[in-house]
């Protein structure tokens, strides 16, 4: 086999069964027949998936490593996906858990344009950890999110993003809604002095999804939210290359909850796909994620791999400010913190309710 | 609330706590925030998701209904999936199970343009059930592809697709396989008489996209392979709309094991997209469906529904000939049948094999 790339599942099963299920998933995952019908030898030596390996992790599953030639991905996003989890996805006893790329995928994707650095540089904010809020409720009109917007930013927050729930609804037009946010944030760091940036939220197909970027870079806009699985790998990867302007942060609508581990999709796939900061459920809020996910998958996303930039890990959903301290030093300062619903149920006092939260966070002591 | 979407959802709970974590789901699919927080009148009354039922439905699991206003979804694909499943696909204990959409959904979206009749029309089937099979293994160049897709077409198929992992790699570029086996089904049914349909299989960004289907319509083809889930939603809704002369068979690629109803995400919403006929995995092959999975599957792909034309089941996934009775009697003669690596293993009897295939489905007595 050339050059190739090793895929890990998370594979139930029994010791006796394990072999012949762990070839079943390098066939599924590559030729898709059976191998006693292939009669050409190129197919046979460098197309049929390979096990790789089998470990008995206990508790009735075996960590399963297949390689697959990476000629098979066509190094194209979609594809990739495919390769590594389209059939096999179907199946309720695998769980796609890792993989183990060659440098090409990183010369092809790129990774995060921007990434740890680029942020912190964007909101001149040095070494310390960034601040983050959402504008929501979705139904509000754009001068309402604007007033929010404001008022959030007046706090001295970092970055301010849609919600992922606003995409190009009648009652907040993409257009109209950034417009009125970008306007209503730039006059609040006139007051301030400070840098905070609006990251609206992107939606539809790639020709909406151009024609959104292009609204948001004339409104003075250099930050975007995505949700990849949501607009498909293929567009997220064709709007990363064709912006190198922007910094992406994606959103994890459409993670699925156990099918693919979060610290390979959320971390690793959307970095190398191009992700500056990476949106995920922080474990003690509203969602199942366990602390050593977590911490997996901060790691996934900001340690070095493949010469490519860090992707900021951003943990949310649910976060309070009394949980600052713990976050900053659980996670440390290469994070940024979204804290969003919390905030704006501060109602009048939501500027002072922002201020504190950006305060505890830079002057957390790690 | 104005004109709504009702989404249900299957949750693990238990009867005291059942009422808050619907309440829960509510939000978290609409304005994700705390609700006493909100103050706008209209975002609470339009806005603000709600509990529609819940009924109990045993073995720890209640049946839940979320009303949701159909304006959240700005009615595009992707925005319909991120209300219907987007954070709450992260929650293990929640699958999403049905939903019930306004006509509304129907104008937008069409359904599919071809259908069950449609498919038939274009191979001249009549009443019968239709015939199917893949070409595979990944790996083989295009005339090799060509090779076999010729001999399939001699057996007298109706239509050959692609394996969903042939994409657009070094070994095997689309234009040049298309080119190749386009050709070479022609000249099968130049000396057959019939009327055999080459389905290709799309992938990459929209512009690829539409680059492939333009190859394909130059070589003829009017039938074509998505993986909408690969793909992306946005990116297959806008295929289907730009080319009304083409009929779409979708692939459940990343369709994933549980967490969305198959009956849901390959029957209704792809149906809903524009899927003029939908593959999935057929009870008793390589895949976990049950029987009842598989016939609410297509009961939901072809069932009247909105008006919608109705979309061809096409179970698939280890399928043999000798299953062709038992499948036709259990769906019936409208559906299509995909039958690949077992043909595929005759070798030198391919065609034959083929042959004998198509004439069991002909000749099946309902």
């Amino acid at each position: 086999m050339g050059p190739s790339l090793v895929v890990v599942y998370h594979v139930q099963s029994t010791a006796a069964a394990i072999e012949a299920r762990a070839r079943a998933i390098a066939i599924e995952q590559s030729v898709e027949m059976p191998v006693e019908a292939i009669a050409d030898p190129h197919v046979l030596a460098d197309i049929v998936g390979r096990v790789d390996g089998i470990e008995d992790i206990g508790g009735g599953e075996f960590r399963v490593r297949i390689r697959l030639a990476a000629a098979t991905t066509g190094f194209e996003a979609g594809q990739l996906l495919n390769m590594l989890f389209g059939n096999t996805s179907i199946h309720s006893d695998v769980a796609l858990v890792d993989f183990e790329l060659p440098g090409q995928f990183a010369d092809r994707f790129g990774g995060p344009r921007h990434g740890v650095a680029g942020l912190r540089h964007r909101v001149g904010a040095g070494h310390r950890a960034l601040t983050c809020s959402a504008l929501k409720p979705q139904g509000l009109p754009p001068t309402a999110l604007a007033l929010l917007a404001e008022r959030l930013a007046l706090g001295g927050l970092d970055f301010i993003k849609d919600d992922h729930g606003l995409a190009d609804q009648d009652y907040s037009p993409f257009a109209a809604r950034v417009a009125a946010v970008a306007a209503a944030v730039n006059a609040a760091n006139a007051v301030t002095g400070g840098a905070t940036r609006y990251a609206p939220s992107l939606s539809g197909d790639l020709d909406h999804l151009r024609r959104q970027v292009a609204v948001a870079r004339d409104n003075g806009v250099d930050t975007l939210l995505a949700a990849p699985m949501i607009l498909g790998l293929p567009a997220f990867v064709a709007l990363v290359a064709e912006n190198p302007d922007m910094a992406f942060i994606t959103h994890p609508a459409m993670a699925g909850a156990t099918a693919i581990a979060p610290p390979l999709l959320l971390g690793r796939l959307f970095r190398l796909l191009g992700a500056d900061a990476t949106v995920f459920p922080n474990h003690g809020g509203r969602f199942g994620y366990s602390p050593s996910v977590c911490r997996d998958l901060a790691a996934a996303a900001r340690d070095p791999w493949l010469g490519l930039p860090g992707c900021l890990p951003v943990p949310a959903g649910g976060m309070t400010i009394r949980r600052v301290p713990e976050m900053l030093d659980f996670y440390g300062p290469d994070v940024m913190l979204l804290v969003g619903g919390n905030l704006l149920a501060a109602g009048p006092g939501l500027t002072d309710e922002t201020a504190t939260f950006v305060r505890t966070v830079r002057q957390h002591g790690y």
